[in-house]
């Protein structure tokens, strides 16, 4: 929760798995603070700062996808529709990186309603001056973030057993330029976010996907500006968005349950009532 | 694997759940070192030699219930069955110390065929004298170890939600123990271990058992004897006997491939054949 009341895009999340009754589990891949809850363990170092330094070891590179295969295949056997969210610090501008190293055309959403798009590019072609390398790992290595590879390890075995949904926006496209090396089984395969990503006209989110991948986008609108509460409402004037796996979250309750945002809205209002007060 | 070959229970356990494609999730609840691979992080310190100190914090002791509370929740949902095996230095030793504690008039098993009786038996009276509170977080906290509590934990919330096979001998029957204040649902909850271990007479498991609670035990006798191995008929005479869910784990996918223990066997003379050359 910010000072004035912004609620972290995770009780979007939240509310939408408790709804549907849908189990969570949360992985560290490179976290720096260590979860107050049980998690997975992936012996990840977290990333660097990519405007200085190269933002992980290709030997992490590699570690993140093998242990990914492994998280993506055990959890993959569990369910009929596998939802996978992330929640990175300056995640919007690794994926850029990323994708803009891997030669796609990318234009990314952010987290503010102004978005420093000529922030993000300097930091971006700084970044890859480092290295002129196009083979994907050594992209990754140079411009990414842990998060990307193990998120492209997961999705590589678990479209192999069962249904994928990628909840989130530019982070996800990140993700799927990635697992064109990786491998997956685009059938099994969607993105799933927030109407707030794909209307971003800062970005240019469902032209990327598709110049990846021809998997399908959902995309829900969470109605947030019919809330009761400030902090809600600012998600429909471009603050936050989405992230920590919202969108997809939100569509696979509505999805399991055949709730109506609208009841979704209600309970989400109730969840920001009960932790601010 | 001993230098003379006798391998792990986990190779039982490993090549029983492979066979049946029953999915695996490791946990560290007080592992002294890192697992070498993804694994579900609990914060539990490990616990302390009993013998000359208390082997964990009362705050560990509820850390670990709370935690296993949310690992069993989450994992029962995935699942018809859940499956909880543990792995534990010293761990029948401490099993022996909580029950006795808790007032359970039991003889345990050990992993080798010469039950050092005397040797536990002299521990265990020694950390017990420690202190006479027999309010059960306080037996667990002085002779127990972190083990003990969290699978407990898990066992309370998991068998609320699907079928529970507690897979162990001892260790198994200290959870239980345990799980009498944390509370479980009995009609879901069945232990399930090897013949070696219902058939030590150096042990009374089934009295044991019978004497907390009246859930069902399963048991498995794996024909060890008939094994190509040295290593692996060793445990008919004795050696190892159970551990790492290794019993449970055989009957788990006895029950789900309907496949016969001979059958099972030969893929586990397979697996030993393949890991010792």
């Amino acid at each position: 929760m910010t000072p004035d009341g912004k609620p972290t895009p995770a009780l979007l999340t939240r509310t939408a798995l408790e709804s549907a009754s849908i189990p969570q589990i949360t992985i560290s891949a490179g976290s720096k603070i260590t979860p107050k809850l049980p998690y997975f363990e992936t012996g990840l170092p977290f990333g660097k700062n990519i405007s200085t330094e190269p933002g992980l070891e290709q030997s992490s590179v590699e570690h993140a996808v093998d242990y990914g295969k492994i998280v993506g295949r055990t959890l993959a056997s569990c369910t009929n529709c596998l939802v996978i969210g992330e929640s990175i610090p300056g995640g919007t501008t690794t994926a850029l990186a990323v994708m803009r190293g891997l030669g796609i055309n990318a234009r990314v959403s952010s987290s503010m309603p102004k978005n420093p798009q000529s922030l993000k590019t300097k930091i971006v072609e700084k970044a890859l001056m480092r290295s002129d390398s196009k083979e994907p790992y050594d992209v990754i290595s140079n411009v990414g973030d842990p998060m990307i590879p193990f998120v492209a390890g997961m999705l590589s075995t678990a479209s192999e057993i069962t249904n994928v949904i990628l909840a989130g926006g530019t982070q996800m496209a990140a993700v799927l330029a990635l697992a064109k090396s990786t491998g997956y089984d685009k059938d099994r395969v969607a993105i799933g976010t927030t109407s707030y990503i794909i209307n971003d006209n800062s970005a240019n989110f469902l032209e990327t996907v598709k110049s990846i991948s021809d998997i399908p986008v959902l995309s829900i609108d969470p109605k947030l500006e019919d809330s009761k509460f400030d902090g809600l409402r600012a998600y429909s004037e471009g603050f936050v968005k989405e992230g920590a796996g919202a969108g997809g979250s939100m569509i696979a309750s509505l999805l399991k349950t055949g709730m109506n945002s609208k009841k979704l809205l209600a309970l989400i209002d109730d969840e920001y009532s009960r932790i601010a007060t």
